[in-house]
């Protein structure tokens, strides 16, 4: 096992921070320490903060830590923002705001970054989920900032996810709901003190219910909704989680008990359901299709790099389509794996 | 050539509409008919519209198409919204804003979903935009809604980005400018009458030159920047594109036209200058290394679908760590094709 791993199983703070900065550089022996880390996993539940600008989120988040802290639970934050080529990650007044945990050993608190990449914003935020889980969080919180495609695929590698919502933020904000509704466990209409609250919740509601109407399950799923203990589970509904909507206000930590108690519903939810089972499965067979399209990348940009940039110079040249040009590059990349693999002539 | 490719090149709208579901839908012909369109391709001017919710990007399309109408150019739009379960796309009154021109026939609009792939949305964009293109729109204006990562990689497959503020949108709001800021050529600054859009201004101002001491080019760049024709361009600031500022009230149409002359601008640059054709060579290596990661995945899924199938059935029971396991199915899918390769055995 490699030294760093093994202080962070340890769980030693500094070692997680040091391998973090690898894993976010993509530099060192950061693959290795992530196959070493990977026993230690599979402990930490891991939830997803999103929503709108300005929904309060990160005001939230702080509550919620505060909340596992209490109940002595370890706890990891991954904030992630988007790509800034000027900071490199948080320029926030958000970070700020967690600083009354900055002090506590049994918090770790990390901006993300993501260089650029497609799909490397959730392909970081996997692998940061690994490393912190194997420092032996009970709670790793993964929050977003916006709203994009991006910010959905990050939702998909975490347990549980929460959908932050607040009064009147106009018409964009309907579409948004409407793209992360799939994706919520959990609303918090937050600042619900203010004008609009109940508004939101009712729309809430109607997008929930449509949304019924639109994605009931197919037959065989229905049939396997029983929960595994055969005792009912709250929030299950015949086989399909019905996500909770509930009322806060952070700044003052109203609501902040039932948004933790709605929350841990679904984790039980989760893990004590066939369905909870079934989406457990989906996440990570998504998950792995996604890493292993990454690691053919590196893998074809490794092997067939000149005929790679030679493509380029060609369609740049109009002299060929991208299309065929890929479809050229894959059959380049495998063929240049002839020798290695089990094909390989005697 | 395929019929469908061949009356949309002679520029049928019919043609056009249904080439674009083939895409979308990754259904039919649409490879061989994305193949046979490229030759076609080339003349369109891509100008992507991106920004936080609410700051009136569709507003201000609306009004840049008009704008380009005027002038007889024909214009093709594509609106991407975050993926909706149940909308498939586009559930706003954005898309009614902009049915003054829906029987124009030489305006073309259409929104696009992404189906929940990763990296789908800004490759789908990428088809599309080709597509429009074939069809010798002049001018292609693609919209997203949203501010994520997702958002930024489609900025990378258009010619020039606008990015759009609005006076007064917060903290997360301030964050988001600094990720959008490295994909901005020209920033409108909405709704410019009311308050607070001074302030909007400033901040635009100094986060770019706080980006100029960060990102200055490095030397054998700045040697690079002298305009093709040795006359200077307008907006190239020692071989960099100097993003422009400008004031606009949407609704009113104030400032419409100092926008479109600022985009224009850099378009001028792009085609114009040495840094312009550097940049316009660096964005298509960046866009065919996203197609090939894509073109690999497909291939690797029809050549070991069941063994990716059964390395997630591992990971699941913890026999093997992901990393490992990507990298075994690299090796499989390489040695898969050993027998229709160049490095085939006699």
């Amino acid at each position: 096992m490699h030294p760093l791993a093994e202080r962070l199983v340890a769980g030693d703070m500094r070692a997680l921070a040091r391998v973090c900065r690898l894993v976010d550089d993509g530099l060192g022996a950061y693959r290795t320490i992530l196959k070493d880390l990977f026993p230690a996993t599979g402990h930490a539940w891991t939830i997803g903060i999103t929503g709108v600008p300005g929904a309060g989120k990160s005001t939230l988040t702080d509550q919620l830590i505060a909340w596992h802290r209490a109940r002595g639970r370890r706890v990891g934050v991954l904030c992630v923002d988007p790509t800034s080529p000027f900071t490199g990650g948080a320029i926030l007044g958000d970070r700020i705001r967690m600083q009354r945990h900055g002090l506590d050993e049994e918090v770790f608190i990390r901006s993300l970054a993501t260089r650029g990449a497609l799909g490397g914003l959730s392909r970081s935020a996997a692998d940061l989920i690994r490393v912190v889980d194997a420092w032996h969080a009970d709670v790793v919180v993964v929050e977003t900032v916006g709203v994009g495609q991006d910010e959905l695929e990050v939702t998909r590698r975490v347990d549980t996810t929460l959908v932050v919502v607040a009064p009147g933020m106009g018409d964009d904000v309907q579409a948004i709901k409407a793209g992360i509704l799939e994706c919520a466990d959990t609303f918090a209409v937050n600042k619900s003190d203010r004008e609009g609250a109940d508004a939101a919740v009712r729309h809430l509601e109607l997008m929930l219910a449509l949304g019924h109407e639109v994605t009931a399950p197919p037959l065989g799923h229905v049939g396997a909704h029983a929960p595994a203990s055969g005792r009912p589970v709250a929030g299950d509904v015949g086989g399909r989680w019905e996500p909770q909507i509930v009322r806060c206000v952070a700044t003052a930590g109203t609501g902040v008990d039932e948004l933790a108690t709605a929350l841990e519903a679904h984790r039980v939810w989760l893990h004590g359901t066939e369905a909870g089972a079934a989406r457990r499965r989906e996440r990570l067979a998504e998950a792995m299709r996604q890493d292993l399209r990454a690691a053919l990348l590196d893998a074809a940009l490794r092997a067939i790099g000149p005929e790679v940039e030679r493509a380029v110079a060609r369609v740049a040249g109009r002299e060929i389509d991208p299309y065929s040009a890929a479809d050229e590059l894959v059959a380049a990349f495998r063929s240049s794996g002839s020798g290695a693999g089990r094909g390989a002539a005697p």
